[in-house]
């Protein structure tokens, strides 16, 4: 007997485009094991289509890969012609639409909201939906590093909720964790790279070369956000390691993480230009790490970017570590975590592996999707 | 609303008698996720105590903790007096008993057969159990390592299989190969250091020890099975390889992977005692090995026993690896896994940690017990 999963995808950018391919291409593989990935309906900042019998219809895969198309040309949904049998909505009315799909879906055939956007504008759908017994899947970090009324809302029904690739993109991270926590594990301590970009700065700085210039080459690799910034202030790591610590029960929001920053606060985005940053600004902050690398040399260590969280702390920012520990020895743009526990007590846990690009988070979501079949009728 | 898991444990040595005690000690942690562990019958290989009437009745926690008592003291179970409301069913009525608790659960409330045994002796009552709706989690190696028919019965339903602590005792393989499977990342490559055991003999060897007196050393602190010729066979370690191998799909047998031995067929426990082969038979062995060890040296490799399955190959034996690589800086008792998938493809996952123990084995098993619970109503 088939069983079906029913879908709506919010957010089809990169990685939910990517979902929409990997759907597509994993069909037979997917029937093998007796499941069908139902889309009923996709969206984007601008619009919603939805299959017009979300009970009966499916989106086709011939229209996903149009989604896909029209989305790698950088345009939106709406301009998508010949839906078919499916409606467009605009922004402002997908959020009612979508609560009607669920409130439909969600207690009989079953339905998982998949959210691959990077909005918080999908919080208020998310919760509402937890509440109409559907499941939640999530890329995005933003819902789950919101305010801990949102995060206990989402959270409510632990089973129907996965978001293994907010933290590091499709590594087993959250599915080793949970498997931890469940058999009463304790988690002592976790330590880890959690940003392919900063993990690429902290390996190259340590080569020598001056911050200005790394942060540039990252920039021209395409391995940084367009404002580099957006990375070197460490927020991103800063939700992540948030994640992690509300998993091992931590009732703490992101102002309670220390965060440093790679910049000062008087080069920030809203004072000077990208511009100005990379071509004056970030000069100047050459020296200062230099001297820590070479510092952290004389005492047979080296730099990372890492997030610590244990009983008493939950920081992101550079540590001085062993060479010739996991994290010391990492190079180029992977994600390392330690994990000790009472099993993992002197020697850690430790997963690593590439922690960023499109496909991998793409396939840590598709593999979430298939953990929540038994919920599914 | 409480969740019942039902369960009967078969195999309460030494990773079994753990996971009552971690099943016992987890009776709050598991009440907040509102789940309740319901022991109805324990076995070993002498016995099997059931609840009088397993579909209104349990093992009480009393109750489990003496069988804990009596199996530390190496008593068997049959030797507990004041079993209260259960009955004791000898070796060869076991079976029927626990066929006939299967098939009056297995099809109601669920039930879970827990495999902690070291035995061939369960793939009869396990094979049976799959056709009665029941789920099986096993940390027991044999079953999945016995004939392709044996195999394809027991996993006939793989939503109602689990067997992570087959592999890499507590270490998340399992999981996170299924994760990686059911996203359609292909597995190109997986090379591991599977045994502790091994794992401790390579890194000592390299470190320029003689062969004889690594073994004496890794026996002297428990390291080894009795015979450690159990473990320098790597019988112990093809059977690992062997399940992976058929969980990424490939339909061989135990004779299909080569299997290399790190000691001479004459020195096999039929032709010699263990007085023999560790007072003389092994000291003829160091020369080889070092030799073996000093010609990687001088590549800048060094030696590890390893699983390597690929396309084309399932094999374990000595490796010269890279000593800059997962692998070649593993030192002591850790396993290590390398996973090439397209996903993971320049760089591997690896997951890395303690692979042995009773206590981390039985973690696994728990974690295993719990991740089915979406299975019971």
């Amino acid at each position: 007997m088939k069983k079906n999963i029913s879908l709506i995808l919010m957010g089809v950018g990169g990685v939910g485009r990517q979902l929409l391919q990997h759907i597509v291409s994993c069909r037979s593989l997917h029937a093998k094991q007796g499941i069908h990935l139902r889309v009923v309906g996709v969206s984007d900042s601008k619009s919603l289509v939805v299959a017009s019998d979300a009970f009966t219809m499916e989106l086709g895969d011939t229209f996903l890969m149009e989604v896909c198309r029209v989305k790698s040309d950088g345009a939106s949904l709406s301009t998508i012609s010949g839906c078919g049998e499916s409606k467009v909505f605009t922004n402002s009315e997908s959020t009612k639409k979508i609560i009607d799909v669920a409130a439909f879906l969600g207690k009989s055939t079953g339905l998982a909201l998949v959210d691959c956007s990077a909005s918080s504008e999908t919080i208020p759908v998310l919760t509402q939906a937890v509440d109409l017994d559907c499941c939640i899947v999530m890329a995005n970090k933003k819902p789950l590093t919101s305010t801990m009324e949102d995060y206990d809302k989402l959270i409510s029904y632990p089973r129907r909720i996965r978001h293994e690739s907010t933290v590091g993109a499709g590594l087993p991270v959250i599915a080793s964790l949970n498997r931890i926590l469940s058999s009463g594990d304790p988690v002592h301590r976790i330590i880890g790279s959690l940003s392919g970009t900063l993990g690429y700065v902290m390996s190259e700085v340590e080569d020598g070369k001056p911050l200005s210039q790394v942060v540039q080459s990252a920039k021209n690799l395409g391995y940084t956000e367009p404002d580099p910034r957006d990375d070197l202030s460490g927020m991103d790591v800063a939700r992540k390691a948030l994640i992690l610590a509300r998993l091992l029960g931590r009732c703490i929001n992101l102002d309670d993480i220390k965060i440093e920053s790679l910049y000062p606060e008087e080069m920030a985005p809203s004072v000077m230009s990208i511009e100005d940053f990379l071509g004056t600004g970030i000069l100047s902050l050459d020296k200062d790490i230099q001297e820590r690398v070479s510092k952290a040399s004389l005492n047979g260590n080296v730099l990372r970017y890492v997030c610590v969280i244990d009983a008493s702390r939950c920081q992101v920012g550079i540590q001085e570590l062993p060479k010739d520990s996991p994290l010391g020895r990492l190079r180029g743009s992977d994600n390392v975590l330690e994990i000790y526990t009472r099993c993992y007590n002197d020697q850690p846990l430790v997963i690593q592996g590439a922690g960023a690009g499109n496909d991998t988070t793409a396939a840590g979501v598709l593999a979430d999707i298939i953990d929540i079949q038994d919920l599914f009728p």
